[in-house]
C-alpha cells in the first residue's frame, strides 16, 4: 500500500497549477490565454459551481430583455476550460438586439417560451432565421451577426453557451449610438441619416 | 447600387465552403476536423436548428436516467464550429454513471429538479462534488471522470454543452465490462475481483 | 552519395499530401480545416504566387472603394498556412464601411496616402480611431467592428493580412439592408427608424 | 561586419521572453497556456536536458511498476513546447493500471522487454489490445482508458511521449478508490458492490 | 436608457483583462500565450498602431538590405491576436539571406521595386523561386528556408506579415557562423571545409 | 441490461468517422488537418502499433547514421492524434546532420549509447548543445536548427517524437546543394563560395 501511494507521490506532489483546471485569480493582470491560476490548495468545488443563472434578469428596460453572463469574470471556474455561459430572459415582446460574440459560436437551448432566432452569413449574406420552441436548440456560428426576440406572450428563458470563457459581446447598437465615435463617423461608415444617428445616440447615452 | 453590388459579388461567389459554417455531410470519410462541409447552396436555417432536445429520454432503464446527445452525428450544422450539446433526463434514482469525455470539457446547466455531481481532478485525485438546483451551473474539466445523480424526488433535467462537435463519451462500466476486454485483463489493469468483473460483465452484455 | 540519397528517399517518398503546404483544390468540398490538397507533384511556384493585388480596385462605386481579396478562394496557396491578405483602394472620400471579420484578425499598411481607421472593443465599448499617414501600421482585433477612410486629397492605397486563410467580410449595412431579413425585424433588433430601413433596403437592393 | 549586425541587432534585442522557448518559472503562478518564463539570459542547456529517466524506477510495490514523468513539474524546459516523456518500468507481473491522459495522446516506444498494452474507444466501445516487442511502438488516442502489463518473464522498460507538457494522468482505481469519494457514491456511479469498494479503498487509502 | 445602460453593465464592468485585446507589457515575464497585458483603462489608440515602418531601413551593410520588425516586443498591440509584420528594404544588389521563422507562415507584398524570392519544401526538397513585380504577393509556409533578392537596378520595398506575434526569424549563416558554435561542429553537422566555416565565421562575428 | 444498452446505441451508433481517432486513408488527398479516416469498421489494433522501429538502420551511407520515421506516412494511425515519432541509429563517428522540423517540437531519448546534441535559438543566436548519455532526454524547440552527432566509440540509438504527425525535415544541406536551386542563388543567400557551393552539389546530387 505505502509503495504503490510514494509511486504516485511522484506525480501528485505540490504545484502552483494543477494540470486540470485554472480557475482564474482575477485580480492580477490577464494574458491572451485568460488569467493566472489559483492556488489549487484553496480551490474548492463552489468554484466550478455558478448560482447567477437561477434568478431571471431584470426585464424592465427599453429592450425589456437581460443577458445574465456566466463568463470568467463572473464564474472563474471556466478560465482556459475553452466554455461559458449565459442566461437570456426575453419579456413578452423582448429582444435581445443585433449582435455578435468576437471569440466564439454560441449554441442556445430553449428553457420555456418562444423564441425567433437568427443570424446572418458573411460568406453570402444569406438569412438564417428560425421560431423556437422549448428543447430547441440553435448553433450560431462564431462572429456574425445576430438576435433573439420573444415570439410567444409569455416570458421566455433561453440558456446560451459559448466555446470560449470570454466571447466577448458586441451589440451593434450600443458600438454605433452608446459611445463617444462622432456621428459624422458613424454616418460616414453606415450611410445612415445624420437624425437617426443623433436619435440614437440620444436613447443610448452616446456623445459626438 | 450596382457598383457597390459588383464591389461585394468578388468575395460572395459561388464557393463549396462557405467561410463562416461547415454543415456536415456525414455520409462521406470524416477527417482530423471534423466532416466534409455541404454544399452551402442547399443548407437551410433547419441544419442550425436540433429539435431532437425538447422531448424527454426514455428513463425506463437500470440506470433510470438518458443521455440525448446533440454531437455532430445528429446535429450536423455544429460541424467545425467547437460546440455541442445534450440532454441528460433523471428519474428519481437515476444516475448518469461515471464517465469522461475524451475530447471536450463540460459545462452543465440545471433545468428542473435536483442533481448531485461531481469529478475527480487527476493532478491531486481531489474529488469536488456538489448537489445543484434549478438554474445553477457547474463546469466539469476536460477528461476527467464526472457523474450525475438525480438528488431530489421528482424528475430532473439537465442541458449540458461542450466545447467541440465530438465530445466523445466513455462510460467507465461500459468500458470495462460492456466489450469483449477479458476478465483476467480487467482484474489484471483495475484489481477488482473476479466475481465481480464476472457479474458487472453480464449485467451490460459484456464476453470474455 | 547513393546511400545518403537512400537514407532521405524514406522521407521523401511520393504522398498525395506535402507536410509542408497543401495547396487548395477549390473544385471539392471543403472541411473545417480549409480544402482537400492538391497533388503536390502538380504543383508549381505561381500556386504561391498572387499577381491581383497590382492593379487598382475599381472606385467608381457609392464607397468611392474598393476591396480586392486574396483568400483562398481566390489564392488557394494559402489554404492551411494561417494567412491571407487583401489590398483596399480608397479614392478621395471613400470608405470601407462599418464591418467585422468573424474568423481572423487584421494588420493593415498604408502604402499610399492618409486613412483614419478605427475599431470598437465589445468589452468596454471604447472607439479607438487614428489618421494613418503612409507605412503606418495598425491591428483590428479579431472579430470587432472596424472601418476605413480616406483622409486626404488623394488616393489612398494600404494592404492588410489576416491570420486566416479564410477571414470574413461581414459589412454591418449589406447584412442589414443588402438581403431579405425583413424589415421588421431589422427595426425591432436595431431600433432604427422604419423609413431609414427602407431607404437604405432600397439602396442596396434588400428586400422584406 | 559591423552594419550587418547592428541590423540583426534589432531583432536580437534583450528580452523577458524568448520566442522560441519559455523554460518555466515553476514557483510562480500559472496560467492556461503554462507557467511564466525564466529570463532567457539565465537559461541553460541543462534546462533543455533532463537526466531522471536514466534510472530505473522503484518496482518494489503492489503495481510492480512505476511511472518516471518528465511532466513541465519536473522538466521545466518543455513549458509551452507542447511535449513531455515519461519512462515506464515493469517487473515480471508488473502493470500500469487503467488510466487517462487527460490533455493528451500517447505515443509508447518498447525499449527492453514485452509489454501488452490496450486501450477501449469510446466511440464504438472497442477493445484494442497487442503484445509489444523491444522497438515496437503503439499510439493511444487522448482521453481514453489504457493499460501496460509485462508481457514476459523479464523487466520491460518503454519510454512514452505525450503531446502536452502537462498530459495528467488519472488512474481509474485512485480516482474511485484513494480519495474521500463517499462509498455510496462510488457504487452509485459505478454498480459496484459495497464490499469491492470497501476492499479497494483499504488497499488505495480511500476514505468515506 | 438607464436600464439598458444597467443591463450592460454587468458586461462592461472594469477588469484587469479585455476580452478583446491583451496589450503587452513587455517588462514582466512572458508565457507560452505571450506577454501579461496591461491594463485596459491605461490603453489607447496607439498602442494599436505602430510608425516605424514608414521610414526605410539603413540598407548601407554587407547585405545591402535592412528588415524592420514590427513583432510583439517593437509594437505590443499585436500581443495575443496572431498576427506581426515587419518592412524589408533591399537597395540594388540587396539580399535578405537564407532563413527560416519558426513560428509563422509569411505572406509578402511587393510595394516598389521587384524581388527575387524563393523557398524550399522539406517534404520533396523542391525549389519554389519567382521574380516578383510590386503589387504582387507570395505566401512562404512556415518553418520553411526561404529568401529575398532586389532582382532591379532600384530600391526595392516589401511588407511582409506573420500569424504569430513572434515568429521568429533564423538566419541561417548567423545561426552557423555568428555564434559560440565550434567550427569542428558546423563542419561536422554541414560538410562544410574548415577554410569556408572560418571565413564566414570571421565576417559575422563568430568564435570557436 | 436491454434498455441501458438501448440508451447507449444512441451514442454508438455507426459512423464513417469516430470521434476517438482517425485513421489516414492515404491514397487520397489530405487536407489541412491530415487525411480522411478509415472506416472504423475496418480498423484494427494493428493500425495503432507500428514495427518498423525495431529494426537498426543502414547507417553505411556517408553520415554513418540513419532517420527511420513513424510519421503518418509510415503510421497512418497517428493521424490527427498530434504526435509521430523517429529512431536515430548513429555508428561510430555518425551524425544526424544541421537540419529543422518546420512544424514540431521534438523530443529524444538516448536508448544506448552517448550522443552530442545542440540546437540554435532564433531569438538571441545562442548555442545550446550537450552530451547525453542513455536513458537522457532532451528537448529541441520547433522551427529551430539542431543536430545530433554519435559521441562514443560504439553504436547510439535514440527514440525521437514530435508533436505532430507530420513534422516535417528540412536538412540544410539536402535544402542547398541537394535539389536545382542555382548556385548563384545559394551564393547569394548564403555567403558560400563557388567552390564550396559546387563541391557539395557534387556530393548530394544538386544541380544548377
Amino acid at each position: 500500500m505505502l509503495p504503490i501511494l510514494f509511486l504516485v507521490a511522484l506525480l501528485f506532489f505540490p504545484s502552483s497549477q494543477a494540470a486540470d483546471f485554472c480557475v482564474a485569480k482575477l485580480k492580477g493582470a490577464g494574458n491572451p490565454s485568460g488569467y493566472a491560476c489559483r492556488n489549487p490548495a484553496i480551490v474548492t468545488v463552489d468554484d466550478f459551481v455558478f448560482k447567477g443563472l437561477g434568478v431571471a434578469g431584470n426585464t424592465t428596460n427599453i429592450i425589456s430583455a437581460a443577458v445574465t453572463p456566466a463568463f470568467v469574470q463572473q464564474f472563474p471556474g471556466v478560465n482556459g476550460l475553452g466554455l461559458s455561459t449565459a442566461r437570456l430572459d426575453l419579456a413578452p415582446g423582448g429582444v435581445i438586439p443585433m449582435h455578435t460574440h468576437p471569440a466564439a459560436s454560441e449554441i442556445l437551448f430553449v428553457v420555456t417560451g418562444k423564441i425567433t432566432a437568427g443570424f446572418i452569413s458573411s460568406s453570402a449574406n444569406m438569412v438564417y432565421v428560425k421560431t423556437l420552441n422549448k428543447g430547441d436548440v440553435m448553433i450560431f456560428p462564431q462572429g456574425l451577426l445576430h438576435f433573439q426576440i420573444n415570439a410567444g406572450g409569455t416570458a421566455a428563458v433561453a440558456v446560451v453557451s459559448f466555446n470560449s470563457p470570454e466571447p466577448g459581446l458586441q451589440i451593434t447598437d450600443f458600438a454605433l449610438f452608446g459611445n463617444s465615435l462622432p456621428s459624422k463617423l458613424v454616418e460616414k461608415t453606415t450611410f445612415l441619416d445624420d437624425a437617426q444617428v443623433k436619435k440614437l445616440k440620444g436613447v443610448l447615452g452616446g456623445t459626438g
